[in-house]
């Protein structure tokens, strides 16, 4: 068969669904693909990793972060259509840059979130599909990741809770949780 | 509470154990963390993460790799001996590590493989554990995580399986599975 480029979903309630894209990035940027990295989130990368990419990007351009969703913080009565407006937004974004066959990969971070709130419809999802390159990585982060999505992806995987050091008491701890 | 590090394990059959592993180690870089990685399988860590880290590493030194195990290649009649020496050298250095207090994270990956196949002993993991730093992040990485290792972690992340593509007949994509 020939190379091509994978739908990937990295979903569940546990952590490692953007770390795990990150280390996918880091290991795209060595085999020397061009990553972009979408943030449907605002914040959700946080300094550690985006100081790492910063280097990278030092070093060559073939990685670049952008961030064009709004915060959880930002939910709320008044927010929603904000909401809709930036996940459209980083949406016609994505589908720009696939188009533009300027990237190996592309990471769609916390997706599934703004797709779970009906900020992204089905349509929406399955022209960004179709208007992949046919060698772009595709990868699609965050919680309950719908199941046409699931249906329509290459490689799912769930990380699933099974300890957290919240449950037993612990805070937040730098370069890991931030 | 303090700063403390954490003992955290990635498990499961799914991928992104070593791939979340990963971007812990790039976020903890750029959170200005010590990083050492240490393999417990030869060749787990592929020439894109290596050219990554050894790019890092070429800004500062605060990040390192080491290669320690055998590979899975080498298992086989007389290969066991073997194996059991390049775990227990490994987890040697493990130990040494810790108690230079050189690093603020210490990845051990495959570390489960190694102990599942019985290379290292209950023992042997209790004594590594209490040589920890107490601000020092412990990661351990691989299929099977023994419940003993789980009952001493903080956080736990399975990573399962929902879907591959060698599933769907689709072969290794250079810059995803190597």
């Amino acid at each position: 068969m020939e190379n091509r480029g994978l739908v990937i979903v990295h979903t569940g309630d546990g952590k490692g669904k953007t770390t795990a894209a990150l280390g996918m990035a880091i290991r795209a940027w060595g085999n020397h693909l061009r990553v972009l990295i979408l943030q449907f989130i605002k914040g959700s990368w946080k300094y550690g990793e985006l100081e790492s990419i910063k280097a990278l990007a030092s070093i060559n351009d073939q990685i670049e972060i952008r961030q064009g969703g709004l915060g959880f913080s930002q939910r709320g009565s008044g927010a929603e259509e904000e909401h809709r407006c930036a996940a459209a937004e980083l949406l016609q974004t994505a589908m720009d840059e696939l188009r533009s066959d300027a990237w190996d990969m592309i990471i769609l971070d916390e997706f599934n979130y703004a797709y779970s709130f009906g900020f992204i419809s089905l349509d929406e999802l399955e022209q960004l599909l179709s208007v992949r390159p046919e060698k772009t990585h595709l990868i699609f982060t965050g919680r309950n990741a719908a199941q046409e999505l699931i249906d329509r992806a290459d490689l799912v995987t769930e990380m699933r809770l099974i300890k957290h050091p919240f449950q037993q008491g612990i805070k937040a701890q730098k370069g890991i949780e931030f």
